[in-house]
């Protein structure tokens, strides 16, 4: 299954035959208090900083999340988004929890957007789905609902054919449309969490042939050597069938996990992205 | 399905269950000149510092492999072996491509010893299985045969069949004293080497629950940055199913991909060896 999202002039492909999709994740104010009061103040100089960061880092598709408490979070979205499309081509994933923020932001976005997220909710996809369909944008769809995110992979794949038929069936919104968000947890706290994750990748590979994804530095969360864990574990998802993660392209080890992992599964034949990414500069 | 190597002191068990098996590969005068001249002229100084070196790096079992062209290759491995059993309590996996080396190794070793290597090739396996029988050890056995080594992990699966009814049926060779080496091959020759490699690893653990092995620096053989690839390779692999490899326990890299491979698979559960090896020192 292929996926596309877009901006006015540069088309992005997720796929089984395509380089792992890296989904930069570092656009967010979340945790960061000066990066918070700046936005606030209607500055948004380091959403720039950020994303030339993230582009630099081998970003294919920008996640942008502009939730800051006490500010018109609409607004600044769709400043935000406006803003980086006339700086980069990259497309967009349009990130928040905020129903009118994500409708801000797609109704300036130009080109086919990928929005973050909705679940089996029905609160949520009842808002978000009319959006997506008005708007002809991707969906990142996550395997929770209201009773909370499963630890086996069975319950997973349950919330991921519901998805499937709320989306697919109910919207009538394309399956190419649908990416599952197969939750990384910390491995931390539940030590099968990410036997479960692989397992629930490859149900939904072999039922559906869905796009898959998931936000992937939860994985370490409270660990040491934490970009160590989250390139590894982003390898072994990437062998399970995972196309796509969001996560921030400024980490070295896990831009090269996915790289490698491209190697590994001959979307990179004989290594010639990896060998023009890190081919030792020629002695003169 | 468990596998035992052992020395007087120690057991190591390479299985599903248990932490992946590190087999530290640097025991080996393959390609060091110097090396090979000092074996030639009775100076073994060099093997206890690579011994160091392999357990400073974690290796679990030591690869001995003492193959220098025009010198007594028999006496060399059973002196190597004596030398390092009375270093250290590390089993060793006896690796040689000389039937009297690897009979000379065995009569020495106290313990059960792992044996590297045959095929589907009958001239080697009539000599090494009866040794590998009266010895107790547990044998390293490689899915290719005269024919070469197939590509495709149908036709490598072909192998492991035959091997099982080479070693355990005729042979009567316990099934857990088979250790299946898939053949890592160079993923800059061949775009679907791994892809191939992983399959027939999933496919010996569906049908016969053995464990698995590799050489794994094979992999990214001409590529730049091979660590990493190495470590990528590694992490897949077991995400897979494999349960061991032939590694250099010197790449900093490799061990932490299968380190935290057993993180990601809930063999080291909630981190605790993780953290225990790389939390950062306390301040005082």
């Amino acid at each position: 299954m292929l996926t596309t999202v877009s901006s006015p002039s540069k088309t992005v492909t997720i796929g089984d035959d395509q380089p792992f999709c890296i989904i930069g994740e570092r656009i967010n104010p979340t945790g960061r208090k000066a990066f918070q009061e700046q936005l606030r103040a209607g500055d948004l100089s380091q959403v720039l900083i950020d994303v030339d960061e993230q582009i630099a880092g081998g970003a294919h598709i920008l996640d942008v999340n502009m939730g800051v408490p006490l500010a018109d979070e609409p607004a600044l979205m769709a400043q935000a988004i406006t803003m980086i499309q006339e700086k980069t081509d990259l497309p967009i994933c349009i990130d928040s929890s905020v129903i009118e923020a994500l409708e801000a932001g797609l109704s300036v976005y130009k080109g086919k957007a990928l929005v973050n997220s909705i679940t089996c909710e029905a609160d949520r996809y009842e808002a978000v789905l009319p959006l997506i369909k008005e708007h002809g944008a991707a969906v990142i769809c996550l395997t929770n609902g209201e009773e909370g995110i499963p630890v086996l992979w069975e319950e997973r794949f349950e919330f991921c054919k519901r998805l499937v038929d709320i989306v697919h069936g109910k919207y009538e919104i394309p399956m190419e449309d649908i990416v599952i968000d197969a939750l990384a947890m910390p491995i931390g706290a539940e030590p099968q969490s990410a036997y479960h994750f692989f397992k629930t990748i490859e149900a939904i590979k072999g039922e559906f042939d869905l796009n898959t994804t998931c936000g992937a530095s939860n994985t370490s969360f409270g660990m040491p050597s934490r970009h160590t864990l989250n390139g590894t574990f982003l390898a072994m998802a990437a062998g399970a069938g995972m196309t796509s993660a969001i996560m921030d392209a400024r980490s070295e080890e896990c831009v090269k996990a996915v790289r490698g992992s491209d190697v590994m599964l001959g979307k990179d034949e004989y290594g010639i992205t990896w060998i023009g990414n890190y081919r030792p500069p020629a002695k003169v």
